[in-house]
């Protein structure tokens, strides 16, 4: 018995039914991309057709396209993640790989390999019309048996990078040093009780960073993955926070030696791998850089995902972020509500990418971040096509995403509506408590001379929802 | 200071912002009410127009037109919840009654007040153009201070409320009986630890049927409140368990005795208010009807906030009663699920809702069950106009949905593909194991002539999704 | 059919098994109450015998027992919290009032059960020992309809408490304002987008805080009931943000002006009742505190059911705020993790307690906060010995919890273990990194040279956790 | 930098605090093992001492000690979990293996490894007086490029598995199938839409049937790792359940033809790997066996980690089983509540281990099943050692849930109470209820007559704590 792909099942089907699935261009085709057709024949640049039906056209994501004053390219500054996309295997806790792709072809080295998914990855940039990438340094090179060989790997991989983004005009949204795969991070990086491990952590960021300059990426990202704790019985937690802010200020300083501009991101996720992770949420991470004097270098990195971890919205989160001035960049995936643990799913459900949009609208964009697409293939989807499709679903989800929050702050009404709620704060003693003119006991004596209860006003969310559905 | 109600505000904001929320009518008008204007004096009829941008039309639900073969009114049966609706106070474990209605004014006796409700009712319905309502006896009518008082309460208003269906042309989707909300029930009903407490469910359901088919009520449901238990240390769940079915052995008999012929139904709900509840999800409540032989006598009442309670989603506990031949009725509402206590909210998600109802057309329908609001505005939503909205927007979320399920399933490729993926089991070995005809003996003989791995099949979610998303 | 009462039930079994269940008082007798026994006439003041088998007898709470340095009474500053305690009507959302105490007889007026509750709360503090109570001001006196009318009912009130403390010699552990369960706080207090509802907030906040310093209270308590969102859709966070800082600040100038030397207090909580509360957890509270340079006049009151609800365990928040040097006070309670609201149980299992005191005991104790038991009993717990039980359970517990501590700090080992993880930190280049000596340059550099990968080293959790379960 | 073991950092600390963690014996000795020092030369067979402070020896398990009338091994019938403990890697989803097993040494061929992980096996069993083990059929031996290669390789283990077998006196609890880590059983195994993998599904278990037959099992799993899904978009749920049913048949049939008699069992599991897993709990197995006439067949196997993730307590899950007459095994581990995956820790504490150990009494004990660890050391334990203290510990924890339990059931109280709430039932209208000669009409009849509201009674649960705390 042989796999049945898409196409072929569709081919079986009755012809009414089965519609055909390629890929549709506009009457000037649809763009012949210059990184060839190695690794995903089947598609040539994908365009755009509000009207399209067939998977590989973009419905709502138009690049150039003007929406409140700037292209949507710069709007969302998309980034494919290396990681998932590229070196995902399918692994889970309960069975091995499923992904057979064809850049980790058995026959080839462990460097032939990388070098191939790295053309694999700029393929794919080249044909979806995204300007950015992200990656770990242990994804896109193999780290080797010592930390010089691994930089060594590290070196030639970044100069075929170097290379492949010349000929397509790309560049890293940002990089980041992967400290938590290897066994002696298992009791986390910058905070493991060996100081040998903090070394060695330490001697990875520098190089990841040196690399991340060299590639001209635009921010670099820690993501605290074993940074935390499993059992207070064994930990002991303030040593080892004072340890994390010792190699965030580490990383500041570097920054400034080496001239790196980019800006430092942190990625806040409440738990996985360890059981408590100290970068719990937006909060939590901005009040820890705040203790140790470190915000004016930082800025967050909101995974939505980890935000609904963590018992927030991922609006929520990027608010949080937004109001410290703080908001970075956004890992954009979605996660199965009903689950427990990170599940990285392209994120496509309309209503969310809208409100997440007026966050990001109200920031005045994310650059020098991006939306990067820090989400993955289910592990049973295992056509290359699916990578795909998966890109262009996300893409063109945020997009709809845009037109509908555009829609919704030209149409004027729901914040009109909001900033009417409020505008008791503009006049009399609403305007007292603004200035600071007032304080408890002028406030009780204002109230007793009052000597009424207040007013009893509608939140009308119901009728803010119905505002917002018109236009999702 | 005064109350702000929407229109002041509204009325304050520059006149390109503020269109005017008044209700859109159709050139021939909206359709004068014969129930009047007592409680919702700012709404006629409430009409459809596809391009309304007012929140008192619908866009959506057009109530006769038909879609895949049957009118829109009849795919839904509508009812209006007559608790949350007109007897939800606001009241919270943290703070007392927010909502000030009219039928509730403080100067009617608890009588004048259950009148006016039951007017209030009426006039919605009849506005909304909604053709079911449903109860539970302790909402439409004062409990007294004996059975006796109560049931005498109760038959006054039932009355009443006959009176009004007649003028409406209305009837109850289902009736059901209180028995969580009496001191003497908070140890359960049917499965209280006091014999006495028992026989006073079995009376009060007694009558609570009684009326329910006096009023021409199509189906009586059982909320199992607080059937279930806090902690095993001072519980014997198997004599509870054994109690509760009898209870609803009695309830089948006493069905017969009356010649009520409408349908049974358990609603399963996981915690809250007890800690663990015995009819914690369709799946289980199922298994307890078989277990004792009572499936045949009831159908399941899926409610989509207790349904993502018990760590599923809406779509699995009808997928799963509609496999069991149980689908019977749906509670329709949705709830946070970053929270972990039912918020009863409005259904407003045109994805979720889609989803729903390509359940509900596999299902042929709900006759005699339907879609019941079991939903509330929020506590801080306190304006009369804010009920209409949140029926409105409702009742047009589902017709959303409705619609994209249609479109889904005339468009057929997301069925096809669906199907493609099981069609090995029409041909060779799948069809010997459809048929029963192999065993393992005859599967290993078969798999080790084979001498190969299974074939390697993409299950595509992502383009499943995308698929979907079109029609979203 | 009457009521069956413990003792009737006790009564109606074999003698063998149904021990008595009377209060054993050593040889000298239990103490006879001053306060008498118009509330608790079954119980003399509570006594110590570690061989006890009733219920009414402490087993490990022996008040002025000197463990490692401080008696007991000193270790944990109990307090009864006067709301769960005497004004908990075991209403919930699904049904009314179970609790029928004897101080809130029907024919008293409100004043009148205000008294007799206030008498009912010294009579149980004398009985059990204890000596601190804690309040809010709605507690203890009823609202009148208008401030000033409510303001009047809290000083008859408060005077009456002041005799019954002279009496008892007892004090406030801390005293605060309910600022959510009246309507007009239902958009939150100070975070209301009402100016008029902040103002009242402020001055209810005043008096609550001007009883508070009359009574000798010793710290003041700010749980943001409704300060918090349902929706970003109809909310401005940072307007609502910036007004709870000023509300904050206002409680700095307002303390400092009248001479109260009080500690004031932050209780985190993440949900419930609203669905995102600002005071999330200890990091966002401090975090906060810190961003508007309030952090050196507030502390934190860790509830150990909030932290369970906002994903930590109840240690993690104490050590967080311990690490801050914000540790203030403690709120005693415990959760269900399988539900996903506040249940406020008494804690009574003896792992967690003995981890909890762990961190007290870091903390050098608590004064001037202290163990406030903001516990209740179980909906359908309806006995007035039930409240007297539980009490002891929760004293005992802790109790428990603070010789097992003590046990496992005098053993040496746990700890011990524990240091000797970080050892490395000590010497070498893990002191160069604990001095700020060494970079990432410098520390590739010593990498290199190492060129060896860090040690492979256990983190013994299993052993650390059969370590410690040998003294619970 | 060398490693530092647990011994080397005790060697360092003052002799004072350091005590020695060597394995404390009897006057007489711990006894030799006849399994030899090749894995664990550290000790010999672990000894009982209720005094002891070492690690190695059990405080509380006293093998051959009666309590209530079976010796405690009797009453556990504990069995070593042959995965976790000698194939568990410590790799999760966000790096790779930490353990470095000396059975799993890398000079060693796969055959030599699974040899060497067999005899590891034995000697542990044998040193922790532990007469049984559990396993799948690819834990103990490689699978291979077909199915016969795979079945030849399991063929010679488990003839070196038999021979330790008859060294041991010992003998497999129970045998399962592995059919969710190969590719292609990543749609499920029986519920695979490939009619080809259903088949390989069978194949596979029908040897692993055999080889437990053939080890002289007592049991037989099935643990439908990924009978589940992901989405219903994609999925035919009914289908899927059909096919499932079907294989449950066929192995029902393949028993009976091979004479195995042990028992078979269903091991549910709510989520993970599969979004949601078709078993989900206890309650949903055995409705589902019993609506495909299997419920005479087969019998559940509780794991407690698995409840917890399923909302439910272990305790709830086992009742649910022993009131349906089908609790047949237990998974003894437990999860840390504040996550959302199953951690599989050893179950340490005393409460859930007194609480679980009655319900095993109330059901007579276990036997043919018993007390599996399907329990695994921290990802970061990394020495052979904390391997033999995590089962120590696993075994003392329930070892002293059984006494306490024992010591509440010969106290009689706590039991007397909970039967006294429910005395209605045997006399009067209780027992003409229990008798089924009322139904709701002669209920209502006799409440009308009594015209009394039900007493009201305290459920008391505080009182039955404190009862249950005093034996913990």
């Amino acid at each position: 018995m042989v796999a049945l792909t898409m196409l072929a099942i569709l081919a079986a089907l009755p012809v009414a039914i089965a519609q055909d699935p390629r890929q549709t261009c506009p009457a000037s085709g649809c763009g012949v991309s210059p990184m060839g057709n190695e690794f995903f024949p089947f598609i040539q640049r994908v365009g755009y057709d509000p009207a399209a039906t067939d998977p590989f056209t973009f419905r709502y994501y138009n690049k150039h396209e003007v929406v409140l004053g700037k292209p949507m390219s710069e709007w969302f500054r998309f980034s494919v993640a290396f990681w998932h996309t590229f070196m995902g295997t399918g692994s889970d806790p309960f069975g091995g790989p499923t992904k057979k792709w064809p850049w980790h072809d058995p026959a080839l080295t462990p460097m032939q390999k990388a070098e191939a998914a790295m053309r694999a990855n700029f393929e794919l940039i080249d044909k979806l019309g995204v300007d950015f990438w992200c990656f770990h340094d242990r994804d896109i090179a193999p780290g080797g048996a010592t930390l010089a060989e691994s930089n060594a790997n590290l070196d030639k991989i970044v100069a075929l990078a170097e290379k492949l983004q010349k000929q397509t005009g790309t560049r890293p949204l940002w990089g980041t040093a992967q400290l938590f795969a290897e066994p002696w991070y298992m009791h986390g990086a910058s905070t493991s009780p060996q100081a040998e491990v903090f070394a060695r952590a330490a001697a990875q960021a520098k190089k990841a960073m040196d690399v991340t300059h060299k590639l001209g990426g635009l921010n670099f990202v820690f993501w605290g993955g074993r940074e935390g704790y499993t059992s207070l019985l064994n930990t002991d937690m303030g040593l080892e926070l004072k340890h994390l802010a010792a190699f965030l200020k580490m990383a500041v300083d570097y920054k400034a030696k080496i001239g790196f501009n980019g800006t430092l991101l942190i990625e806040p996720k409440p738990k996985e791998p360890s059981i408590h992770q100290y970068d719990w949420d937006a909060a939590t991470s901005i009040g820890f850089l705040r203790a140790h004097n470190l915000s004016d270098s930082f800025a967050i990195n909101v995974e939505c995902n980890h935000a609904t971890l963590s018992g927030h919205s991922c609006v929520h989160e990027l608010e949080t972020s937004r109001l410290a001035g703080m908001l970075g960049s956004v890992d954009a995936n979605t996660g199965d509500l009903l689950t427990g643990w990170d599940t990285d799913q392209f994120l496509t459900d309309p209503r969310d990418a809208s409100r997440i949009m007026r966050v990001i609208i109200a920031n005045g964009g994310l650059a020098p971040g991006g939306f990067n697409f820090d989400a993955k293939l289910r592990r049973e989807s295992v056509d290359v096509e699916d990578i795909v499709i998966a890109h262009i679903a996300g893409m063109d989800a945020l997009a709809r995403g845009l037109r509908s929050a555009a829609k919704i702050i030209e149409d004027g009404r729901l914040d009109a509506l909001k900033a009417g709620r409020y505008a008791s704060f503009q006049t009399g003693i609403g305007a007292d408590i603004e200035a600071g003119k007032v304080g408890w006991s002028e406030l009780e004596a204002w109230v007793l001379k009052q000597n009424a209860n207040p007013a009893h006003v509608s939140a009308k969310l119901e009728h803010f929802e119905r505002l917002e559905e018109a236009f999702i």
